[in-house]
């Protein structure tokens, strides 16, 4: 495994062996010293085209509690704006000496665009609106620790803009590789087509979908789809499709509520839902780091001299062999 | 002590724990290697919603000569941007592992508020007019350095918009508290209310005041007063309230002259007087490090599990001990 | 060596011992785990008043790999916006602990200013048409691994707008001191006088000089140079002195292609000949990074307290002496 550019790519075993590997990861972040040196001396840059605040600190969180450094090319500040192409940009980056490049990008594709372009692994950290991988790794581990071993039966509502959602798409796909069941909700204006194909049931009627499924998955309803009329208002969005405190008083006690954050409390999810027990929320926003730990792991911790192109002349002179690099240890020199 | 919200809630003993912490570290950030193990695996977030490089830098390094990792919330790019609530930022802050959150706000009482929403220490780094308990105490120990190891009867004249000064605020209970005299001076609209029932004496007459002083500490004067029409003009304020050369020459010449920075260089502040041996303003900003290595290491070093929620669970789990962190020394292992 | 402020102030031997530290550091950026501790506990700002996310993360990787902390003063949300000055910014800088302060500056002789109000070391890293040092010796670096060990009688041709060009300053006293033979071309407009007085041959004919060279070394164009009608078009611009496909078949097999970035794709060079086997261009960022930990090393790792006022006073009471920092290695205790 060399990039994680879209969830498509995962086998059923793929998935679990990330999970697996996760598991490990989450203990490590619950030390009292929350620190392996598995990755030091390798070095994660983020290339970030979209603002995204937390997924840019989970990231960056995951490598430094594997002792990575940390690069950040931050496009508000850099030659991007001087009109310098993804392409030079991403190299440039590798030439420092990346080992692994986080990409978030408005266009769909510009992670595998970057792949082809450096020796460096590359991780997609969501892609217009084709896919946000770890978004559905977290979400897919979170459950598995509420309802696992096995998700298999598993019944998860997604409500909202699931159109325009790389979250959904991603989550989609994940969960039912593992056997969970998708329903997705939300006005036929933010719905794919059935033409799209999707191994999901589709239905617009969110009262009737929540009498039957273990977990509501909110999305974030943006409001530039208010301005282009796909909705009317957002009061009533969420008359209709928020899930406000008296649907969630109908919800049986077991049913857990998620949310890829950040939430627009009041609108997709009322407040007290939001920090009720039964939400899985900030529980995601942990499990994103040791997911994320996990996922650079896999791709970084491998084999020796396959962390980059500038770096591959000199591996053979590798103080430290690869294969002495293990999850949870004291095992690596420090 | 599980936070550091305001000075109001230090006693004298308190107080002199922290400096008495900070003098330690101050010896470690004087080593060759100016770095000790005491918080390795910890992570201090800030979490600035006003621009202050300053202060953020200084906590940052505080934080990474404790060996801790940081994790900077940056609101210009962040979901805050986006809507999301103070709640809402501060809890996923946490949730990606933060031990301690240092908080900057422009609302007074913003640092509370998150204390009361998260398991994390937090730390106020300014709020409002309210305080900025760090600068209080960095204040202090650099006077405690000069004039001490008592500040008994020590006179200090706090000179400028003392009203508007959340500097102002935490010196005078921090000053008195450790036994000085505080004299404030400044225009009329500029100085609190009577009614205030500060422990200080007020006065306009800043010629009057520098005669019985031992330490002069000038506040930076805000160009916005003036668009208030709190004074008439910035030459006008100078002439009546800044330390210019004629007024510093008067000056016996073992009073003391602090400024918290930045500076108006011929505004409140001559620029051969902010230059002078007995200005103390740089290092001021040396031991700002060392006082909030002794605040990030007294609120983290405490007691295991102590640091955050999101670790509570595995701390049982932990590899080493809390009870083996250490000052000043090589007692972590690393 | 305290500073690096300019190549003027550098000799042969003197360059050629920070090549030398390069090549060692090379190595380094090669391994398995591309770290060292050699600047343990040191602290390095970087303080940039222009833009520069390439340069700025060189400077960051390099003293990362060399195990020190870094400090960034980011110009765009710090105090200068309120007015600070350039001194009180970089002795600020300082007293929060910069053992070397690494500047970028829109005005010549920044660095130097700055290197007279601080005990730091200061590297200059651009500071107007001036000069750009450390990017002259990684030229002559990547030039030297290519064609050397002697640079003596090699032919180099520096194309585009020498005249504003602060690395065609610093390469042409590098290049030269090294041995080179340096030619200069570009429109009139953008070339330096003769009167000058620079070591190079000075032509407007790109054709006849692409005969005559060992290494074409294209520099940035700037729109801005256009608007002042320095030269009429960007495509006439190409087609008179940019390296276009047509040109570079012209070129012996063996002559290699050099550009500082970010490049304009398809004006001052073409895309092809950017990315064919004989551009040097990722290899140039690559070697930065070693370059610039050898400039680091030669000026923090030399004696004991040299490092910075701030510690200067505590520095007998260090831990670990600095005559075991060492370059490759691990002499120096983790």
């Amino acid at each position: 495994m060399k990039h994680l550019l879209g969830v498509e790519d995962l086998t059923r075993a793929d998935i679990e062996e990330l999970l697996d590997l996760a598991d490990s990861f989450l203990e490590v972040t619950q030390r009292d010293i929350a620190k392996v040196p598995a990755l030091r001396g390798r070095t994660v840059a983020t290339m970030f085209f979209e603002d995204s605040t937390r997924t840019k600190l989970s990231f960056e969180t995951a490598a430094k509690r594997l002792s990575a450094d940390t690069l950040s090319f931050s496009v508000s500040t850099s030659s991007v704006k001087k009109g310098e192409s993804l392409k030079d940009t991403a190299q440039t980056v590798e030439a420092m000496g990346a080992d692994a490049i986080v990409v978030r990008h408005s266009s769909s594709g510009a992670p595998h665009r970057v792949a082809g372009w450096v020796n460096a692994s590359v991780v997609n950290a969501g892609d217009g609106w084709h896919g946000h991988p770890t978004q559905a790794l977290l979400d897919a581990f979170t459950l598995r620790r509420h309802r696992g071993p096995s998700l298999d039966g598993l019944r998860v509502l997604i409500a909202g803009d699931v159109k325009h959602s790389r979250v959904a798409r991603s989550d989609v796909h994940v969960l039912t590789t593992l056997g969970a069941q998708v329903t997705v909700c939300g006005p036929p204006t933010l719905l794919p087509g059935a033409t799209e194909g999707w191994p999901v049931t589709i239905t617009h009627d969110l009262d009737d979908a929540l009498c039957d499924t273990d977990v509501v998955y909110l999305l974030r309803i943006q409001r530039e789809r208010q301005d282009a009329a796909l909705f009317p208002t957002l009061r009533e969005y969420t008359a209709r499709w928020g899930l406000t405190d008296e649907r969630a008083a109908r919800l049986k006690p077991d049913v857990l509520v998620m949310h890829p954050g950040p939430m627009n409390r009041g609108v997709e999810i009322s407040s007290a839902v939001a920090d009720s027990p039964r939400s899985l929320i900030l529980e995601q926003v942990s499990n994103g780091v040791a997911v994320r730990m996990g996922v650079l792991f896999k791709l970084l911790a491998g084999d020796a001299g396959a962390g980059g192109g500038s770096r591959a002349a000199g591996a053979g002179t590798a103080t430290g062999a690869a294969g002495t690099r293990d999850v949870t240890g004291q095992g690596a020199s420090r």
